[in-house]
């Protein structure tokens, strides 16, 4: 296996290579690659002296941690599969997850979330944690093909419940490689896991640095005092920062308590700008414009290749190819909108136990994205949106299969749909259109309850509307009608 | 396949994504990715019909020509290999190697050293390769395992013949994205192809521009004032320059006839500062430093990655795997000089038909590059020299290369090279033959002195022989003549 190089390939060269670079820092924690290396094998060990052998499932249950990458790398190490779990989830989501992954191992943080059972091993985070990397002991591991999946993303709730995307070592390290040349990402670079690790936006960002052989600095989730303390500190390069969160650092910021200039990011505010160093480059580092997905391994198409193109998805990656698809297979010429299709480096391996759904998605051997694109006739791509609709509210993305399913639930409901609306302050916010059964009565108030209870917090509707009917075509809600007769709109991609 | 990515599956992706770029340009030849594209398919039904099958051999003789890429993209909708042979080279070793590869199809210019017959279809270079692009029919070709080799280059005459070393696909991608990180290569950029296509230091480059979609121009071989007309004329980003060739071009632009100003290169002289962007960042595109083989698909480490390390190679490429391996085949401390050896995702396929070779090089699971180096302390790689032979005293191993560099910085050696001598209780012992500087004098005790200072002491001299001159066979010593001349033998192995 010579041409095989799995992240923890890549951490055995870091060790060698970059001896005194510090890899992980959070809090009190300041590690070099050969610390963080020697931490790996021993976690390794102990992980394996817990069940976890080649093609089993480990959890991560918390916030953004250190943890987290040195999970993912003994994971590596073993041929095993991480799967950092949402921590905002319900018990319910949870109880879900965990009965779909099996894990042998979860490692989590005490919150009121997290009170699930399962046959697992259970590791709370922190003291106990420690104990476990401790126990194990140096030695040797065979080298495992960077072919295995190593990482695994709940995404695509298409029928209501999440799928786990398996992403192989050989994906993440493509993937990181495209980020590397689209974004100029040089040695030396530090990178700020201030976004959720359970998503691949921030994940991305996270192997990409850990791939150059610079710094990962970890924090628990976004806060604006904090963002502006580590930046300074640690002379952080990019952070996962967008509109309202960069508004927060400027505010958090006001008067120039910390220095920001090690931030090289895109222009934002008079304010903002003045604080930071601007990078105007058709290479802005900070600038996110692309079409992506995590079953692609984070980013398929980026706005820095577009190089005067007009489709702001822009131009795929160096190392995919991308089709536009009818539903048949054939390839459908430019200006003709299809679903985004893809090959190549940096596509995922699948959902975990999902044959039915892996053979759809990959149908005439093409990954299927789910989503609706154009070729422009300068080549370069437009996004147009999901062919099932998505929700964005804030940086979440909902879809209303997933809350129809649990309004469905409720006693007193007959038929639901979910639209979003448009929402001054989140983009959007999700509205629930709803049909009671006859002789039942129930509150708008009850019914977000209702879904409180087994979702997310923010995928509780902020409206409710009662109707007699869902208007339908064929078995699914007529979104258009409505989006028209309920005032939906916003949808991303539009 | 949905992972593989091939040269021509990012050909066909070019064609959709790039439709107005310029793919290629030679002479009155200019060409956009969607025609290029085109002329492959044409070209790849045709060799089709010629007997080029999965895995037959196409040879290329000649300068360097469009036709070399298109030929290669043409092998590679085939699964078939492409050689762009040495056309300097003499009857008998072209012969060599058309009976080593028996190729189905050689493309030849006419010269005097293309006289050698063989059971291929010769087509000459020019009308009558263009009758046969024009023969073949559009159609479809099955998709082509990323992993098949597709590009043979002839390296490593280890034994007095050279070796064609097989990359893939999958190879050359990988390398080439190496390169656009390393290099910070950009779409726009326009490579002139003026050093040589049968090496693999103009071939990288060439197919790095192809990946990002930019834009190669060929010409036949180095001339300077043509040089300078085609970097005015096509806006060259960067051409295959070093030090003579730098200052032919500055001569040949005296007075400035051209507009030099669109390469971005190295620093050379003021004269030619004057005329190009000098590119002095740490990732200067022109700055050729690391260490690097065909075999690992052209630069195995950058010194574009040292950030401030001391070993001159810098640091490995980041998709690839460095390791300082002993004989034995464990991992040597760093500072202690043993055999570069690599695994990763730009590594060759082995040999043409060498499998003895090819388990050589590959023992122990790890890529064994035939060169010494030594890691520092810092991480980086210094590249020692050529392992050729090495010298049994006592149970140590020594060099010949690294106290070769040691005796050639003494301020009165010209030259000098290192033997092994029988030694009845040693098995051998060093012995230095050195060449001194005219007019300088230097006493045997002082160069072992010199050599005690700086490597370890079994690694000194124990006899030197001066010499006027060190027989060479090409820029190497002549180790053969050397023994016969100075008593060499009892080589381990012998």
């Amino acid at each position: 296996m010579i041409h095989s190089l799995s992240l923890s390939d890549l951490l055995a060269d870091h060790a060698r290579s970059r001896p005194q670079v510090t890899a992980v820092v959070d809090g009190d924690v300041r590690r070099t690659y050969p610390e963080l290396d020697a931490r790996v094998t021993r976690l390794a060990d102990a992980l394996a002296g817990r069940g976890v052998a080649a093609g089993e499932r480990v959890v991560w249950l918390g916030q953004n941690s250190h943890a987290v990458l040195e999970l993912l790398l003994a994971c590596s190490r073993l041929g095993a599969i991480l799967c950092p779990a949402n921590w905002r989830q319900s018990e319910d989501e949870l109880r879900f997850v965990l009965s779909d992954l099996t894990p042998k191992v979860v490692v989590w943080e005490p919150s009121d979330a997290t009170t699930a059972v399962s046959e697992s091993t259970w590791v709370r985070a922190g003291d106990e944690y420690e104990r476990l990397v401790a126990s194990g002991s140096p030695r040797d591991f065979p080298q495992v093909d960077d072919g295995e999946p190593v990482l695994a993303l709940y995404t695509a709730a298409f029928d209501g419940r999440p799928n786990a995307a398996l992403l192989s070592s050989a994906a993440l390290v493509a993937h990181s490689a495209s980020l590397l040349v689209v974004r100029q990402m040089e040695p030396g670079f530090t990178f700020l896991n201030n976004g959720p690790l359970f998503h691949v936006g921030t994940m991305m960002f996270c192997l990409a640095t850990f791939q150059i052989g610079g710094t990962n600095v970890f924090t628990p989730a976004f806060d604006a005092e904090e963002v502006c303390r580590l930046i300074d500190a640690e002379r952080v390069t990019q952070a996962f920062l967008f509109g309202p969160m960069i508004d927060a650092v400027t505010a958090a910021n006001a008067g120039g308590k910390y220095d920001l200039s090690s931030l090289r990011f895109v222009s934002h505010s008079a304010e903002w700008d003045s604080m930071i160093t601007v990078d105007g480059s058709p290479w802005c580092r900070s600038k996110m414009g692309g079409y992506g997905q995590t079953e692609v391994g984070g980013m398929l198409t980026f706005l820095g290749l577009a190089d005067g193109g007009s489709g702001f998805a822009g131009r795929p990656s160096p190392l995919v190819q991308v089709r536009i698809l009818a539903p048949d297979g054939t390839e459908l010429p430019p200006g003709e909108v299809g679903e985004i299709c893809a090959r190549g480096k940096t596509l995922f391996s699948g959902y975990f136990a999902r044959p039915d759904l892996n053979a759809a998605k990959s149908a005439y051997g093409w990954h299927h994205t789910g989503d609706l694109g154009r070729r422009e006739p300068d080549g370069t791509i437009t996004f147009i949106g999901p062919k099932l609709r998505m929700i964005k509210s804030g940086a979440e993305n909902i879809y209303p299969a997933e809350v129809e399913r649990v309004l469905k639930s409720h006693p007193a409901v007959a038929d639901a749909a979910v639209i979003g609306v448009p929402d001054p302050t989140w983009h959007q916010a999700v509205k629930a259109v709803v049909a009671l059964k006859p002789d039942t009565t129930a509150t708008a108030d009850e019914l977000v309850d209702h879904v409180r209870t087994q979702l997310a917090s923010y995928k509780k509707p902020s409206h409710v509307a009662f109707v007699d009917a869902i208007p339908k075509r064929g078995f699914t809600p007529d979104y258009d009608a409505l989006d028209a007769a309920h005032g939906g709109g916003n949808y991303p991609g539009t």
